[in-house]
């Protein structure tokens, strides 16, 4: 299996990444859910990278971006502009280093992420819910503070620093049959693909998306990058769309993306974490809608779903002054 | 360190339990969470119980007396009464020999736990809540079907099952200085002391239980044992009174039992769910609450929790049929 043109030797950066991060980022578990199991018809087995630093996946592509830089380039600092997690991902890891984060966040962002991005130090602007206002709003702090771009997804050092979930999850389940991962900008399906068939070249890779971002199903029907419509689905993580390297990896490495419906990821993640005690966010659950509402011909298969993240607003359980019991 | 008159051989006991359940339990991951460690000036270690089949360690205890029965008295049922995990421990328990299970419940049982045990095939009998009418139900359902009393914590065999949660603690963290469990009739906090003192004469053993059903710390402080008052903390599993069995070994293992506002068991259970991403039931949180808020001088120590339950009402969190995110 080769990798794409933009991105060549897609296995040897992933193990690069993982030299170089494998001290900052925490080696997650994975688990299993005998309900679950039956529910699907398969054995699946789940990578909790809700249980990550900062709550999510994101913080292994920020921070193998971050240490890459040269220390000329670091200390003007980074800049990024992200729907959430790769912000805090960011703020985080360039605290490690000790070098300022400008973090551009749409206004309409969930207000747990914007705290978690101030807790870590990130210096916020706010801007319009529109891709072209992030870029617009990137490139005027890095005119002004001289500080680097880390892309959310769009960037090979990204791209490889996620591919360290799939690396890890096939070191530990080395007999899965096929990786299921969500889809946004596609970041992290990109590196699990690249990881996947680094290692396995006969492993599935399917992606998940909501129906109602559905931009990366469309954008490998038509062949050309469709962009994400306004952001309506609760999958907060997946609102954003393709970029040039995700879409090239994407064609030629996933089988299939699954859609879910809002009421499937709901469903879906209300399961999670009542049978498995694990608290995930929406987007983390749509690669298990999937599996559970579409019919992907996965029966009896050993399925290794990747679970992204964690970072949900608990307030309406504690709303009350009380917790339900 | 010599145990009670009423329980010798404590750890040869839980040891016995142990080599009995350990194909049917859940050897439970040690968490540990770096922003906890820091508010709490403290290493902590979190035993996860909560991810224990059931959602509690109640399984433990609840397997290991079912699987001591003969078969002639195993063949016409076990019966209990419960404010919920061990009523669903027992009737999973048993399902697993094939047997009946007889729970009597009181009527303000939380609605997640009534549908465990009858999703684990328990026949649930309804009763006031008081210890009373549980207990005149409970002899009545013997009387009826010969079946054997299960007491939720008052028997050898339960204690010992709950034992092993400090067993397979100890075994992954041997250098812990002081462990602490939540105390409602004293099980678990029985088991940690005799599995604790047992395998490491010099550890500590703190108990941590609601302020509103602080009947443990009266009745250690008194001599004797006091029942619970009326049940009306949030921490559910933590209203019952201690037992005969479980006050003698508590009496004489436990250094401390340390109490815990409600606002403070809400504070610590959110703390949990936010920072570690795990799922958590308010009883489970008393330990944290206590070891936040109380003056326990277990500064710079290492200090293992017992989180002993996941069995939470997450329905507020998906009440308007849209998840947070």
């Amino acid at each position: 299996m080769t990798t794409s043109e933009e991105f060549r030797g897609g296995l040897d950066a992933v193990l690069a990444a993982y030299e170089r991060i494998r001290n900052v980022v925490h080696r997650t578990p994975v688990f299993t859910c005998r309900a679950i199991n039956e529910q699907c018809s398969a054995t699946v087995f789940f990578k909790c990278e809700n249980f990550q630093r900062v709550g999510a996946f994101k913080f292994r592509g920020a921070s193998y971006a971050v240490l890459s830089l040269a220390d000329e380039e670091a200390v003007r600092g980074v800049v990024t502009h992200s729907s959430g997690n790769h912000a805090a991902a960011l703020a985080l890891a360039a605290r490690i280093r000790s070098i300022p984060a400008y973090i551009v966040m749409p206004r309409n962002a969930p207000a747990i992420k914007r705290q978690a991005v101030e807790n870590y130090g990130g210096q916020i602007t706010e801007c319009e819910p529109t891709q072209e206002a992030r870029e617009i709003a990137c490139r005027e702090l890095m005119h002004r503070t001289g500080a680097t771009l880390i892309h959310p997804y769009d960037d090979p050092r990204v791209i490889a620093g996620q591919g360290t979930v799939a690396l890890e999850f096939l070191q530990d389940v080395p007999d899965l049959d096929v990786l299921i991962a969500p889809v946004g900008g596609g970041g992290l399906l990109s590196g699990t693909a690249l990881a996947g068939h680094g290692l396995k070249p006969g492993i599935r890779i399917i992606g998940a998306e909501p129906r109602l971002a559905d931009d990366a199903a469309e954008s490998l029907r038509r062949g050309q990058i469709v962009p994400a419509r306004p952001p309506v689905t609760i999958a907060d993580g997946l609102r954003t769309s393709l970029g040039k390297l995700t879409f090239a990896i994407l064609r030629q490495h996933v089988e299939a993306i699954a859609l879910a419906d809002e009421e499937e990821i709901v469903a879906a993640q209300r399961l999670i974490m009542e049978r498995m005690k694990i608290v995930v966010e929406p987007s983390a659950a749509v690669p298990l809608a999937a599996l559970l509402f579409r019919p992907l011909g996965l029966q009896g298969l050993r399925v290794g779903i990747i679970l992204s993240g964690g970072n949900v607003d608990l307030s309406p359980l504690f709303a009350r002054g009380d917790a339900q019991s």
